[in-house]
């Protein structure tokens, strides 16, 4: 039904995530009807990216720069790291502008039924970090899942191994959220882990 | 926060329709963790379509061929032309499965106040071809707006002149759905345009 090239493109979008058919459809009429201009930077732009982004040498997050603003930012603490399992998840402690260390991301969590074991998530590169003496505490902020809290248990041996102080952040009723609706698990979760007042 | 290159990746996708800063970030992150291969054939592909893509000399659908797929189609009766507004309603219509004619594509309605006059909307073109005679029937599929329907009005006219029989797609409740749920404009143009069983 459609051109061929046009065929084309709407399979291409549909590697994006959340794009199904329809939506590819759309987008791909709507960039050839109304904005070639925009498609064009976007096609550049995702070239540049692709050629050029790798991983920060020292915390792992994605820059096409051998560090990242973050690792080359003077006034972070570089003693304290966050422990992150993607870079989106850099991106949400930023936004709650309440950690001035540093991060590592992990790509991933220890599954190695999916074939992620520690080499594939870098934790060899942590534990020489670890080693080095630079570190004074890590935060493991893995996601609260199986695999996430098994990375953490993982991370948080080698780190006691080398004398370094080992935190996970809370997990529990998320500020604003109301009792009713939080599932069983968070609150048994919140109510073991209840700080005295 | 983000590297540069990044950061303008992000923004470059939020030109896609129905892509907010979160989901343009989601896209990103995707792109440069998962699918490099993909991102690179959706940026070769924006560019191959950007470059070629342009409008079938006979019906006005995108293409990158002088004529359209339809256009080429031995098979569908040339003589009987659907008029629509877009290369989407084109892909609804055909799905459809009921047209055999071909199109012809407005890429818009008329609309002085949006700089949408006659001649941007190809109805120079389509005069053209209702004065060839080789046009016996036109449908008028544009939207049920208020300038769809003036666009109809105004074709309708020029087909009339030419004796070319004219129809326009029916409106009313659409097939499955429920009085209850369907608004007043939609009804009462249901009752007005009833038909003798």
């Amino acid at each position: 039904m459609f051109s061929p090239l046009i065929d084309e493109l709407v399979r291409a979008l549909r590697i994006l995530p959340g794009v199904g058919p329809k939506t590819a459809q759309r987008m791909a009429f709507y960039l050839l009807e109304h904005e070639r201009e925009g498609g064009e930077r976007l096609a550049q732009s995702l070239l540049r990216s692709i050629e050029n982004v790798t991983r920060c040498q020292c915390c792992r997050n994605l820059t096409e720069n051998p560090l990242c603003p973050i690792c080359m930012n003077a006034r972070r603490d570089k003693s304290l790291v966050c422990v992150v399992e993607s870079p989106a998840d850099v991106v949400a402690v930023e936004q709650s502008a309440s950690f001035s260390g540093r991060y590592f991301v992990l790509h991933g969590r220890l599954s190695p039924i999916d074939g992620y074991g520690p080499m594939e998530i870098g934790l060899d590169i942590l534990e020489a970090q670890l080693q080095s003496g630079e570190i004074a505490e890590i935060i493991i902020a893995t996601n609260p899942s199986v695999e996430g809290e098994a990375t953490a248990h993982y991370i948080a041996e080698k780190a006691r191994k080398s004398q370094i102080k080992v935190s996970r952040i809370a997990h529990g009723v998320p500020i604003g959220g109301e009792l009713e609706f939080i599932d069983g698990g968070t609150l048994a979760h919140a109510l073991k882990s209840r700080t005295l007042i």
